[in-house]
Order: C-alpha cells, then sequence, then structure tokens
C-alpha cells in the first residue's frame, strides 16, 4: 500500500470540493466523508452489523481513552482493535491529546512527553510521542494521529506559542518513531483562534511529510465565522494533494462548509450525542422528538428517511419511548442521525461528481434550520461539563 | 377462534410437565413458554427484530404502564398496541393490578373499582373492573388479565382475605364485561401464602369459565420453599384442561420446577433485569461478566451458546462495554439472557415431547448453581425501592 495512496482528481483545486479515495489496511472509502465517534471501541448503542445497514465505512475511536481502559495490552492481545470490537472496515484513531488537555484534571509537560492524571481514577500516567504512536500502532487502526497539545480556546497568545511549538517537535518525533506498518500517521495544525499562529503550526507540520494534515483545536466553542475563519487561513498552508481532516467538526450544516473549503475527512460525537438527548436531524433542521406535538404523529421521523428507524417505527412511539427513558430510544435515535449523516456525504460526494456541489449546498442550506449557537456552545460545555463531573468524582 | 384453544394431550395428567398449544387472535405459541417482560412496549434495549432472532413468540406488556404512558388513546390511535411497537406476534397484557398495589403511594379501594395516585406525577385515577378489560381490548392484546388484588408478602391474614374477596368479585365483573372480542381473558387466584386463602381464592375464580387461569401474589420476597408448596396447593384446584400461568417467575431453576408441577406460561422481568447489572446465564450458574477475571477472555460467554452476542462478541468485549457503562452492553448482555431462557423451554418441550423431562431437569439443576436466595430477595427488594424512588421523586 502507497503511503501517497490518496489520489486526487488533476483538475480540482485545492480549496474548493473534491472527492477522492483513500486507501488503508482494511479497505478504502470515498471521500468526503463523516467519522462516526466509537470513542471506546463502541459508536454508542450500536453493533457494527447497525452501522453496516447505516452504511458507515470508517468509524473513529480514541486511543487515550482505551490505553485508561480496558487498556491496550488487552486490545493487543485481542489480535487488535478491529477484532475487539468486530469491526472489518477502517479505523482512525485520535491520540488523545485533546483528552488529556480537557478531561485530565492535572498534566505538565516534561521534556519526555507529558503526565497526566487519569480522569478515571486519578491514577498518574507518563507518555511520549514516541509511546503513543507504538500504542496505536497496537490497536493497529488504519489512521493514527500524531500527540498534540490542544489547549482551551480562551488559552492566552503565550500558552498557544508554546502548544504550537510543542505540537510541532512532538509532530517529528511522532513522525520518526512510526514503523512501516502500513498504518497512516497524520500531523495535527494546532494554534487556537489566531491566524499568525495557525499560519505558523501549518508551515511546521506541513513540512513533515505526512500522508494527510489535520486541523484541531476548533469547535471548542468560538463562535462559527471565527472557526470558519480560520479554517480558511489555515487552508491556504496545506498542500492540496493529501487528505485534510477537520477534528471535531460534524453539524450537517458545517459539513457543507467544510467540503466547500477543500476538507475531506470530519469526526464528530455531535449526532449520536444529541440523538440521545432526543434531537433528530431532519431536512428542516434537527427535530426534538420529546416535544408533546410529536405523541400521536404516526408517520416515520421524516417521510423521505430510509433508516431503520423511519422504515419501522413511527415518531409517536420514539416519543413514547424518550419519555419513558427506555433504552431503545437512543438506539433508534443514534440509527436515524448516523443515516441522515451518512446520506448527506453520499449525496454530496454524488452532487461533487455532477458538478452540482454548489447547487445542492444552496439548495440544502435554504431549507435547513441550523440549531441556535448560543445553544449549541451551551450544550458541548454542559456535555464536557458532565463528563468530567460523571467519571472523576472522588479524587483530586 | 375458540376460547377453548388449550388442547391438551389425554394422557397428560393435571400436575405434570406438559406441552400445549395456545391458538390466539395473533398466531398460535407451544406451551410451556416463557414471555420476556415489555412493560412500557418495549422489551428493553430490544427492537422487534432482535426478538424474532433470539426466538421469542410471544411477550408480556402492562396495561398499566401503558394507561399512564402513553395513554391508552394513543395506542389505540396507533391502531392497537401490536402496531404501536412493531410487533405481529402474541401480546399478554398484565392488569396492573400489582403495579397499583406495588408501586402507588396511594391507592383506596372502592365500591366501583380503586382509585390511585401515578407513581409517575402523583395524578389521581379512578379504575373499575370493567374499564380495565375496557382498556386491554382497546390494545388489542391477546391475552388479558383481570384486575386483582395484590397485596405485600406480608400482609395480615384479615388484608389477604378481603383482597381474595375483591379479587373474586373483581374478576366476576371482568368477565361479564369482556366482549367477543376474540381475546382471551384470564383469572388471576390470590390469597399470599395461607394455604387456605389459596384454596378459597381457587375455587371461587375458577368457578368463573374463563380460558385459563394465573396464580398471582408469588415470588415477592417469601421463601422459595413456601413459594413452591404454595403452587402445588393452588395447583390442586385448577382445572387440567386448561392453561395455567404463574406470574413474575422466571429464575430458570424455577422454570424446571413450575413445569415440573405443571404451569404453562412464565413471565419475569429477572432475566432481562439481571441482563443489565451484568448478570449473564449459563450452563452452571448466573455469571457476573464485570468482574476483572473476565478481563482477557476472548471466548464467548459460553461455547455452547448461540445467541447473537456469543456468535460475535468476545467475553472480553462485553466485560469492557460494561466497565464503560457503554448502553450496548444493556443489549448485548439482554440478548443472551433471553436467548438462554426461550432456549431452555425450547428444550424443555422437546423433553417432554420425548418423555424425558424428569431426566433433563435433573441434569440441568445438577449443574446449574442457583443465585443465592438472600442476595435475590435483596436484588428484587432494592430493584422495586429504585423504581419507585426513580419515577416519583417529587410528589407526596
Amino acid at each position: 500500500m502507497s503511503i501517497n495512496s490518496f489520489k486526487l482528481k488533476t483538475k480540482c483545486l485545492s480549496t474548493q470540493a473534491r472527492t477522492a479515495t483513500l486507501d488503508m489496511l482494511h479497505g478504502k472509502v470515498q471521500t468526503p466523508i463523516f467519522l462516526p465517534v466509537g470513542t471506546q471501541a463502541t459508536v454508542r448503542t450500536l453493533t457494527p452489523g447497525d452501522l453496516d445497514e447505516i452504511g458507515i465505512k470508517m468509524i473513529l475511536c480514541n486511543a487515550y481513552h482505551l490505553y485508561l481502559r480496558p487498556g491496550i495490552d488487552i486490545i493487543e492481545k485481542a489480535g487488535g482493535l478491529h477484532k475487539f470490537m468486530v469491526w472489518d472496515k477502517p479505523i482512525l484513531t485520535d491520540s488523545g491529546g485533546y483528552q488529556i488537555f480537557s478531561l485530565s484534571s492535572f498534566r505538565n509537560i516534561t521534556d519526555d512527553g507529558v503526565v497526566f492524571r487519569s480522569h478515571l481514577d486519578g491514577s498518574e500516567h507518563r507518555i511520549s510521542p514516541e509511546y503513543v504512536v507504538s500504542l496505536q500502532e497496537k490497536l493497529g487502526s488504519d489512521i493514527m494521529m500524531v500527540l498534540d497539545v490542544c489547549p482551551e480556546t480562551s488559552a492566552r497568545t503565550g500558552d498557544l506559542k508554546r502548544a504550537v511549538k510543542q505540537t510541532s517537535e512532538w509532530a517529528r518525533r511522532c513522525y520518526n518513531a512510526h514503523n512501516d506498518t502500513g498504518q497512516h500517521l497524520f500531523g495535527i495544525i494546532q494554534g487556537g483562534t489566531d491566524p499568525e499562529l495557525r499560519t505558523l503550526s501549518a508551515r511546521e507540520i506541513t513540512e513533515i511529510d505526512f500522508p494527510g494534515y489535520a486541523i484541531g483545536g476548533l469547535s471548542l466553542g468560538e463562535p462559527k465565522a471565527t472557526m470558519w475563519s480560520i479554517v480558511d487561513h489555515t487552508i491556504a498552508e496545506m498542500p492540496g494533494n493529501k487528505p485534510r481532516y477537520l477534528m471535531g467538526v460534524g453539524a450537517p450544516d458545517d459539513i457543507f462548509e467544510g467540503i466547500a473549503r477543500g476538507i475531506d475527512i470530519f469526526d464528530s460525537a455531535l449526532p449520536t450525542r444529541v440523538a440521545r438527548n432526543g434531537g433528530l436531524y431532519t431536512y428542516e433542521g434537527r427535530k426534538n422528538v420529546k416535544r408533546s406535538v410529536y405523541k400521536d404523529q404516526f408517520g416515520p421521523i421524516e417521510e423521505s428517511c430510509g433508516c431503520f428507524t423511519c422504515r419501522n417505527f413511527s415518531l409517536a412511539y420514539v416519543h413514547h419511548l424518550f419519555k419513558c427513558e427506555e433504552l431503545l430510544a437512543y438506539r433508534l435515535a443514534t440509527i436515524h442521525n448516523l443515516y441522515f449523516m451518512n446520506k448527506l456525504v453520499v449525496d454530496i460526494r454524488d452532487a461533487i461528481t455532477k458538478g452540482k456541489f454548489a447547487e445542492f449546498k444552496e439548495q440544502f442550506l435554504s431549507k435547513y434550520q441550523p440549531t441556535d449557537e448560543d445553544r449549541r456552545v451551551d450544550q458541548k460545555s454542559r456535555s464536557l461539563d458532565a463528563k468530567r463531573q460523571k467519571q472523576a468524582p472522588d479524587f483530586k
């Protein structure tokens, strides 16, 4: 397998919507692609068979979470992450940089790497860029991510600068540590919402010959206009012949905006998280299925939807399951939202191929009512707080 | 459809293991049969397709819960309970007598019926035996249950007597109220653990020409020896040519004991509830999948098991999902336990047909280690407390 497996159509400009093939150990996928998040070796509520039925071709897991639980040695003994979770298609593993800097109650950057306390039990762990690569090699993921430093959106310029410097240094060490396993190691560009630091980070990271590059540290609470301005600014420094991955972004409207700028890969826990809260995607926007107005709606969530949930169950039934907090509710909602996201990117790929992306984008966005921005930021922040509180109740 | 659809083999004695066919609106099933509990129009975590795959032919729902939420009118508008929950095989609905007397914070028996407060929001409701029949007729369940009075195990003789009297009176009113819908209405025998009251109740209830009879008010914390002694005592008064239903009993060893005494129908939330707590059935007894000894067991939960979970996933993976409190854990565990229960009754039917029930029972019970009785009683009591607390936080 070639490390330069990303074959772009030559006529495609570097910063416009584009399609390509990603060739990986566990198969090929078409881009643009949206990766559902399966942090702990499971896309919450779903089996691999459910994912297949939805049409999902690739997922994301998290090396940090899997390192803490069940432990990489367990997964290695199982024959790797694919065998452990019984998913035979490509997996991208995030390194855990973001989690170490957002979930840990304590972390300290040393010459060697980073020391942090587990958000689960407070135990102390030391990891280095080299170690993070070796962990992901043991997992056997198709795309691995370098260890990066991901500061909060509110970080001061000095902290952001240090984070960019550290990220570049660690990226080089990861690159050098990576063995010829057939796995692809992607670099991550940081720099917060500072355009100059983004330029600096993009130049330093893209100097290293990674097979693909990610934009990290966005969608962390900054206004959307700021996010897209930073994406524009960063992409200008990224090569056109390699895949670009916008980390943690995945609202339906964001997918269009990202693809329009030449982004190839997206991941986000948003579609699955909002599903479990009763937020169901439709072509008019997100619908809160818990609203009592749906209690006697005996049609599907959306008439045109072909997902398992819409083919079989009424909105009234899904509403009932949510009101009763029945576990099946979360599964049926997750299936619907992932089907919606997957169909969206499939349709977008089709539109790009036919040269009709701009038309399709305009048509979609003219009908789709995005969720209010304040509410989104608030939801994201509450979700992170809940995670920290739930998982770290008893230690300092 | 004949109301006397339960055709017993003539050579079968009335109080020994037996097989028969139950003919209902939504199809025929073979007895003995175990009904998974789908209280709120869903067998927790599973779709109807999952139930089909497991081999489940009939389930139980609860008219009391469905009356409170979503409301019988909603289900009637959906075209009945089968259409609402998308399950086309037989359903037995319990009337809710047990729930009114175990979950409600307040209830008062009147001349007409019973006044109680909802365990969900404290709202006051009045129902009569006639109304309970009409609700179940609207649900369209295949087997309906009469409204009964189910006192606590600790109830005094005076209370038990009144409960038996009331249950008989209500049973007759239910019988008279039932229209010719093709649904079967079963009577319920009460009497607590008092042998004389059981005899009285059994005689009074079986005087009414129901197509089947249930033994209610057992498995509520009394010792197992007491329960089986009362079952023996009660069955002696029940006709041999009609189905006998032992309500709320369903541990694997109990199924054998019940069938040995001529019980035909069982239901219990136990297999699904313990599954969600990580208690997985094997032929050696219940296994707690959360124990760390399973973290690197890469074989299935049980080698010989043919369930979806065991065919696809390792014990180590299920253990991991439980440790992470991932929602998929509860589904995979539920599938395993229901498959175990269903295969058990299928094998028992086969053994009965071949005249080898006693042999099969001895063989099973020689290997199967039942869960410690104290622990069972404690678990049952905690489960009921949790339900009361969870669902009634804010009202008096």
